[in-house]
């Protein structure tokens, strides 16, 4: 008699690490995209990467579409399976195999968290840069699926400039290594391709990521003013200086006053329209001659209040607020839909605008969070999801918020990826034989689609339906 | 009456840049590894991005094979066309379009010499890091096909670690731009895939590099010692004591010799068995700390001779023994053939035992460049291709001198690429798996591989035996 494939599952990670119970498979029906819902048939935790190989042997021969997670932080739909399907979570491959402080490289598994990874290398004067606003939680695997990025991204890049090497898992099982280390300089180089191809190429089970040093010194400022365009005009006058600040993030008020009602109170100015947090970090001879140039800069668009955080407590404070932004507009309404879109940095003010426009067309309050370095939004909308019809508004405000990025010059995604939540949209940024390349290119990995069917390139009509049936709104 | 494909590129870029005389050809039947030549049909220069796509169009259509090159100065073989083939020389796009000293990043065409883009850069305080031993004269678009390193790249990474994103003609002609800009986040990204492929992909037509900031300060020291293994010993105790030089370069006593009797002459000791340069630079605060230790540890070993540069023109004349060797080299024979190869750092001393083993078997004199730091050997084999005897005996040392670099667990290339000189190779490094994944990608991109045909990959057997034909000591 042949064995079912859950039994074979189960002979290869324990039966403790197969969940089939309901119960069990609730946490895993959707990511942090909670307008996308799918219960899988199954959650498979296995511990290494051997496993991860048997797993999928199993999944490729019994023709099962399979995808793979970390903590489920990602926020466009990214790793839900269509019905029947299973997922591999990594949660239970979090070792950090080794940190080479003399090569400035750590080597992790894919279930590793992202801040642990800074802590354990800061003992040696080193640290991970991508650092999502997810980073207590999410994973170094999920980072690289979705190319995360972060507000220090704006100095020191996403997490494609810090991935040097890559263990995957294909499809069928077989094992690879991506490699630009010069020790391995013959090896295919796909770890570009890989990152951001949100876990439909292969199956990350080793990461070698770059350490970069800890900056000599560090300092913060915070400036608040009384609109979002007169914070979007300061971001630019420090940018055209040529000064290099390794992050600039603002918020609005809605969030400004979020924070501030939450626990993650940081003290931010009730009254403020925005703040803009500035952040410098490098040798103490540079800080000492190009602080005063930011400091004079910011006060030059006329401030209601300017701080620099004199200590690292007052910098934590700083950085509570901002990092805790989003867990603070969470408790505003039930449900929260935080999108990421991108536009030329010249364009921020124009984009806001329209985000404003589009927030009285649907009644629903916006809060905006953005990388504004980068030209990175993230309007965050506040709704009820078991109001069908706030899942659709929202939705839609979504896409047009995006179609304009679009209009504006930018792209669909910053750093949340493509998911399920954008790939109607893909035809309006690429044109059909770019869409095509990407498509041939998948299935020299992905030839049966059964790794993450569905999710970064547009789905064929019929899988695109059966998706829709797992939109909340749709089929409850 | 249909025009000729000769016309049509006559049309696209005017008489005077479609070379067909047999003269003009001469310079494009080798690279600088003359082991293989072969005569193209003709040779295009185009001098923008839109000639090479239309160029590229009317040979897709006539089904004529091809391939682009810079300045020629690759070493396997890489842009060799097959009879009949046609060349396209990108060396007239040789504009630097623009430097953003804000964002460090600059956009150049391929046929951009690789110095001048320091040159440039240098009154903004920036540099481009990748520094061949060609950097005089090779393209930035070659480094690119061969995902060039240098001494510098010890430190800094290789061409893959500086390319932001790239504008590439497919071999249908079509224009694809693959980025991992943050503002173009949902672009294919390719550069790594891209980088190395030594032109078998798409043709680059135009580049986003990442420049860095000049040092603060500079070191330079040349430490000579009694032999080979000695400087090796001094190198993996610099590693190992977590000092992180910009080069750790050594040659041996037959290239030492050379630079010494050529116009390259730096007053390196004729004496010593071996001589290492290691260079340090960054803030002056971590040299002033650091370089008493990297001294202390060169000291240890015993030099014969001790030298720490206190100039820019002694430094200049330590790297110009250094760079120039090659080409003392090159004047001790009528040919040589300098061969690349990688071994972990910690047997650089075996394999320099068996590279003098290989040596006093094949009684011709082998001389030895090598970027310690990264296990990346370069034997220079001086011979007389007149001599078909000579030919056969360097290259099977070659492929001896390879196959002991993979069984040390290394691998066939560090900087040169595949070429034609290594494909043979292939089959003993990888599985036959990972050469079918390989084959599929190439041909996703170059589905009837009319781009470069025959490099990199391994051959089917009657296109390697028309690539045999080639081999100098075979048809003459």
């Amino acid at each position: 008699m042949q064995t079912s494939w859950q039994q074979q599952l189960r002979s290869i990670v324990g039966a403790n690490f197969v969940l089939e119970d309901a119960a069990a498979l609730l946490a895993y029906e959707s990511d942090a995209l909670t307008l996308f819902r799918c219960q899988p048939a199954a959650v498979v935790l296995p511990q290494n990467a051997e496993e991860v190989q048997a797993v999928v042997r199993v999944l490729h021969r019994f023709q099962i579409p399979f995808t793979a997670r970390g903590a489920g932080t990602g926020l466009s739909g990214g790793v839900l399976v269509p019905k029947g399907g299973v997922i591999l979570c990594l949660s239970r491959m979090r070792r950090i195999l080794s940190i080479d402080a003399e090569k400035r490289r750590a080597t992790v598994e894919p279930g590793v968290v992202n801040l642990h990874l800074s802590q354990q290398a800061e003992a040696l004067g080193l640290r991970y840069a991508p650092d999502p606003a997810s980073q207590t939680v999410s994973t170094l695997g999920g980072n690289l699926a979705e190319n995360a990025g972060g507000p220090m991204c704006f100095l020191h890049g996403t997490t494609t400039h810090h991935l040097l090497a890559v263990d995957v898992v294909l499809p069928d099982g077989s094992r690879e290594f991506w490699s630009s280390l010069p020790e391995q300089a013959d090896d295919l180089d796909l770890r570009g391709f890989l990152c951001g191809s949100e876990g439909s190429l292969a199956i990350a089970v080793g990461l070698v990521l770059r350490l970069i040093p800890l900056p000599e010194q560090v300092i913060t400022v915070l400036a608040a003013y009384d609109s979002v365009p007169q914070a979007c005009s300061a971001v630019s006058a420090i940018v055209a200086a040529g000064l290099r600040p390794v992050a600039l993030e603002v918020m609005d008020q809605k969030a400004i006053c979020a924070v501030e009602d939450s626990v993650y109170r940081a003290g931010l100015p009730r009254d403020a329209g925005a703040v803009l947090i500035a952040e410098m970090e490098g040798p103490e001879a540079l800080l000492q001659r190009e602080t005063p140039r930011l400091e004079e800069l910011l006060q030059k668009f006329q401030p209601l209040h300017f701080e620099r955080a004199e200590s690292a407590e007052q910098r934590r404070l700083i950085w509570k607020g901002r990092k805790g932004a989003g867990g603070a507009l969470g408790q505003l309404a039930p449900d929260s839909y935080v999108m990421d879109g991108v536009v030329p940095r010249s364009r921020l003010a124009e984009i806001m605008a329209y985000v404003e426009e589009v927030e009285a067309s649907t009644g629903l309050p916006v809060a905006n969070l953005f990388h504004a370095g980068d030209g990175n939004i993230h309007p965050h909308f506040a709704y009820d999801a078991r109001d069908p019809e706030q899942c659709r508004i929202v939705e839609e405000a979504g896409a047009r918020i995006l179609r304009r990025c679009l209009d504006l010059g930018g792209s669909l995604s910053g750093e949340h990826g493509i998911g399920l939540e954008k790939q109607h949209l893909l035809r309006e940024q690429f044109t059909a034989s770019e869409l095509a390349l990407m498509q041939r290119l998948r299935a020299v990995f992905n030839p049966q689609n059964l790794l993450n069917p569905g999710k970064g390139l547009p789905m064929p009509r019929g899988c695109a339906e059966a998706f829709h049936r797992h939109r909340r709104y749709a089929h409850e």
